[in-house]
């Protein structure tokens, strides 16, 4: 059955030609990410058991974790974290198949501490952080359910839809970029804390950046030493920043602080979570790493979800792919647009409408990449399984 | 101190002429709903309790709700609800001010309950519902945070940005006013429940809506019942939606439905909360009730955040004001996009940037409008106080 | 099989002539009490439900139910609860025999309310408790094992014991008198609240009574009103108590007041627990309503255990039951004492030993009363069956 | 002020004479000794936290801790769990004294991991259980409460009693001992559990200890090693309790076992709350470390109560104390038990009474140890505070 994409010109001006864009980065230790991160781990972790131990990947969600942000008394040198993070695993999981129990808890446990250790490398996971889990159960049969799937393509789990877009902006590239670097500049800088946020404005030629960088106290001596370590950190951003585009760019870090009164961005443990900022699976980076308001976005959540039949993770990861080979292979295509509809119960790799809207380049024609764009689309969405091998496999990241 | 207004063109087609358009609304029952419907009435209740004790709102954040699925046997003429769903109310607030403590806790679950009654009437809130609630303590000196802010514009809590755009267009408004319709049409068919989900896709001419209603067991014979029912439903819907439209208008429910194995979309209580559905604030409708990946969208949750300086709610609430004064007011304005970022630790009312995006109606040009809008946005800007009153009353609604 | 039976004389002075006695009990409304009454209500209501569904009780122990005391301010005329008790409802459950599923949250919730609206009369369940339910499965093939059981007696749980005596002393029958005359002047004293506690101290021929009384604090005006109704109810009991004995009573009432200051014991909704003070199962009355230092007493909670296999409840009763006969039967008995030891996996009615101590009145010798005492004891053993239906039918009280 | 002291002889036959004696010991790892380990250790940790921060100790009771039951499947050479123990810290302790906030939460869960590890060697604290902590407040001017008391003797916090007596009976020793010998045994046999019960029957010269140990999976290779392995343990306890008496000795351990069907009592690690046995504090040993239905006993729980002001502890613990030496330095006493009766808001060091009941040896008269014993009564009610630091220093176990 012939798939139903809809090739279409987009007659609008590429985002570099507009005057204002707005591009935001939460890094790997800000609470939602933490959120995401923990719920895509054991969701991998799970499909990766489900398949060894029953050659198939079983329903689970467990796209819905809860972080509560904790209490702590920062302080230069080293303070304290009075209260811990409350790090709550819900979600649901096929717990038995074939007569035998699936550990889901202690595989979600193990799992959550291990991701933890890696996003958040100042925290003591044995101190500064409850680790609760209440993992459901679906309905009693969808071991079955997912049996039957087997020998075809899975069908769509609700009537949702993915969103991709290429190529990135090169005020998103910095963006993204930015966060990398901070988190390459720890082995210089031990107070940078993973808890990143870079948010950046790009006003015509000239791109604001403003990161919020959780500092580790135990790493800074002093104000002074607060400071200086801020404006060195500032610098060598900046510098890297520059490499990247010939346009003006400005980078303010922390600019809640109040140097006077002595009140700066320090934590304990490198994260916001230890002191009043909550977190949840869905609300940070879209699936490209980004949150782009001046695009178009989903606000299905990508992590946490089962890569068999939930269209909002597979549309989502399907549509960035996509979008990243057309704007590459198909010549004359400035920008490239993906929209991918489902119908509840209709096979994933039929959907209700695959829309790719295109912003050409000047002197193209849409009919030049029609073809070649309708292609693409279509191998995509046969390539469904592929996709999922890359999820199983961890090569995708959802956040 | 002047602000930051940036009036652009924006040269694109209208929404109304591009070829694929995609809005969902998710429902008042719908889990992400009640999720977002808890945490803004618990806000409320707090702004009016702090407001009448103290004189002013405190700090306070209820944004993060999560709801855990519960497990039920829906049976025609009336199931059984097997595990209650769970409800955690998070967040933080001031419990302490002036040596007197607020009964948060008390509170919360108290308008919880009121808030459920009226979302998921046929919801037992004694026997189908486990309410708890953890929220938490901010840190100890808000009170006098709070207090200073009390003489002028209070500073933006974080870096972040709002999002508005007006005004709907035809296939939004029939998405938003299905969801009514249904609501509506309880009093006819009683096992209409409240977990809705309308899903629209225009392609050219033609409006494809999914909708699915979660229909509460109790008032549902048989399958004939049933399937009676949900045609007469379609039916009254499609004919509301084809008098707001020259387009043609199709509609199909429960698509997932299964008639010949029996297998429906049935519940005992109205929502899919009951059964492997859960639920959080902010992954649902944006502030203008809908979803809608062909328009900008911020991803800040509007839902739960204190109005006082949480620009996260509002600067959403506060562009789609914006956006829908400038695009009734001026002419020449075809459409009309609005974004608010802030910086930490500014003045709300100082945003980093206004920027406001017009595509123009043919015959007019951005300089016949550009002054008219940027008093506008300016207006609002400095009317701020006069919105969060409207946000106390409950004038807005944030989802 | 015949039973290992020991009747055996106890040379020791019958309490009533020892010097010192002390006797405590925790009214219905005491969080130990309260804790109690839910787990044997859930329990009592699972056995209910088993047996019309199944035809047979299945494995249950609801025997571990938490009370976390919440935050409230007491006022005259009536105060607030700053933050809700917590209830914890755990202990596991056989949730799904014959492939059927049976809602074993959704009932203990709804027992759990039923109860604490009878145990705490001032309590508002909608906003003054927070009500939760971690009740798990036992493993997967006990609703198999109870089968077996069916057709004979059943084999113990444990290696445990169960403690029993007659009859009550004078002291002991006005303290646990005491609080049911407390319950009874609630209609004549609304400030009356359940949580009560009687402290019974008999020095020689005084009877001292120490009760602590929680008052409901609508009901009371002003600090004058409060001193009047404590004289007043201390009145009255002390009348009632004297005529229950020739021996010296005395009463004090709330020792902990200190009038002068204002700091007298006045609650919300008549309960501790509504401020600081926890509850936990078996950890207030034992089976005969008492605490009684000066008398043998068993460790094991009685409520809510399952009546079938758990000897931890059944002994208990049983040898109350035992003993209350005994004592009235035989001629000759000042006072029994009864212990029965089980061991792990032996019939329920073979306990490793019974044994029953016997305290003889003067003029008698221990082969006079040794036959008889012996096949009550029997009997009672052979009559386990009917002391379960006792339970199931409630008419064993367990605190 | 003179103390109301009460020293009495009570004609009964002395324990070792009487034909039955039951005696219960739990071993460290027993789920109801893991809960009350947690608490005290936790009491501990804060009363000497509080001591070095603000030189007394404040308000606290930890003695609310539960133990929900995990899954597990158990299996020879090493099974797996499936579902972790839930070990929820709750009570309430003083946060914030002198504007300074003291990390409660943090501390339990340090405390609680540092005592899992010592008492369930074969627990992996990483995956194995969920550790929970709702520790709340007290009444907010508590931190001044006891600073009142600092001066003098604190107030009872309660109506309450302690119970103690000695000494021990032979049967007593050896079923302590036999679980200090399993213990001891592990280095020989590392498929020891910490989860041990000893059952101790004494039969007139017959001593039957029926022993429950779990057996660790991965240390036991197959049925036949469980069985020799029970069997030389059997063998080497059964040689240790024979060298503590005369009596006759037999032992059997585990006898739940049905070796022909494969049904042992193996684990995963070494406790029984891996699947399906719950623990509380207070719940299972008195202070002297065992359960002794033939000897009075307190259902107050000593473990986790603050040792200021809380007569449930004080008082049990100074029983056992005072009941040692006047058993040890006073002439012609056979046993002494004690009983210490307190009145809520009375100097802790003047009970309502304390009652000295002596069974003497043959030939001795009351006249003759009674001014002994209430002088060594009185001294150690005058040296509470030397017993306060005793608890601080851990050198009184509770249970």
């Amino acid at each position: 059955m012939s798939r139903n994409i809809k090739v279409e010109e987009l007659t609008q001006r590429p985002i570099e030609s507009q005057d204002i864009e707005v591009v935001e980065r939460k890094g790997i230790g800000h609470p939602d990410s933490v959120a995401d991160g923990l719920a895509e781990e054991i969701s991998r972790t799970l499909c990766q058991e489900y398949l060894s131990r029953f050659g198939r990947v079983l329903h689970h969600n467990t796209d819905k974790i809860q972080i509560v942000a904790g209490r702590s008394r920062p302080s230069f040198g080293g303070g304290e974290v009075i209260q811990p993070q409350y790090i709550l695993l819900t979600g649901r999981a096929t717990r038995i198949c074939q007569d035998r129990e699936i550990p889901v808890d202690t595989m979600a446990i193990r799992t959550a501490r291990k991701h933890l250790k890696k996003a958040l490398t100042n925290l003591d996971l044995d101190t500064h952080v409850i680790l609760d889990c209440k993992i459901g159960m679906g309905s009693s049969d969808l071991c079955d359910i997912f049996d039957r799937d087997d020998v075809a393509i899975p069908s769509a789990n609700d009537t949702s839809f993915g969103v991709g877009y290429a190529p990135l902006s090169e005020t998103e590239q910095i963006v993204y970029r930015t966060e990398q670097s901070l988190l390459e500049l720890r082995s210089r800088f031990p107070s940078i804390g993973e808890d990143i946020k870079v948010m950046g404005l790009r006003d015509g030629q000239v791109i604001n950046l403003t990161v919020a960088c959780a500092m580790v106290d135990r790493y800074v001596d002093d104000l002074d030493h607060y400071v200086q370590i801020k404006r060195d950190i500032v610098k060598e951003l900046a510098s890297r920043a520059r490499a990247m585009t010939k346009r003006e760019v400005n980078i303010q870090m922390n600019v809640g602080d109040d140097v006077k009164s002595g009140s700066v961005y320090l934590t304990v443990t490198g994260t916001s979570a230890e002191m009043g900022d909550d977190g949840a699976v869905g609300r940070g980076n879209r699936a490209n790493g980004l949150i782009t308001p001046s695009r178009p976005m989903s606000l299905e959540a990508t992590s946490g979800k089962n890569p068999i039949n939930h269209v909002g993770k597979i549309y989502n990861l399907l549509a960035n792919l996509m979008a990243a080979q057309i704007a590459r292979d198909v010549e004359g295509i400035e920008e490239v647009y993906i929209k991918l509809l489902s119908q509840i119960g209709k096979p994933v790799d039929q959907p209700h409408v695959a829309s790719v809207q295109v912003v050409l380049k000047d002197g193209y024609r849409l009919s030049a990449v029609q073809r070649q764009a309708q292609e693409l689309a279509d191998m995509w969405l046969a390539d469904i399984p592929k996709v999922q091998q890359m999820i199983f496999r961890g090569e995708l990241p959802t956040f």
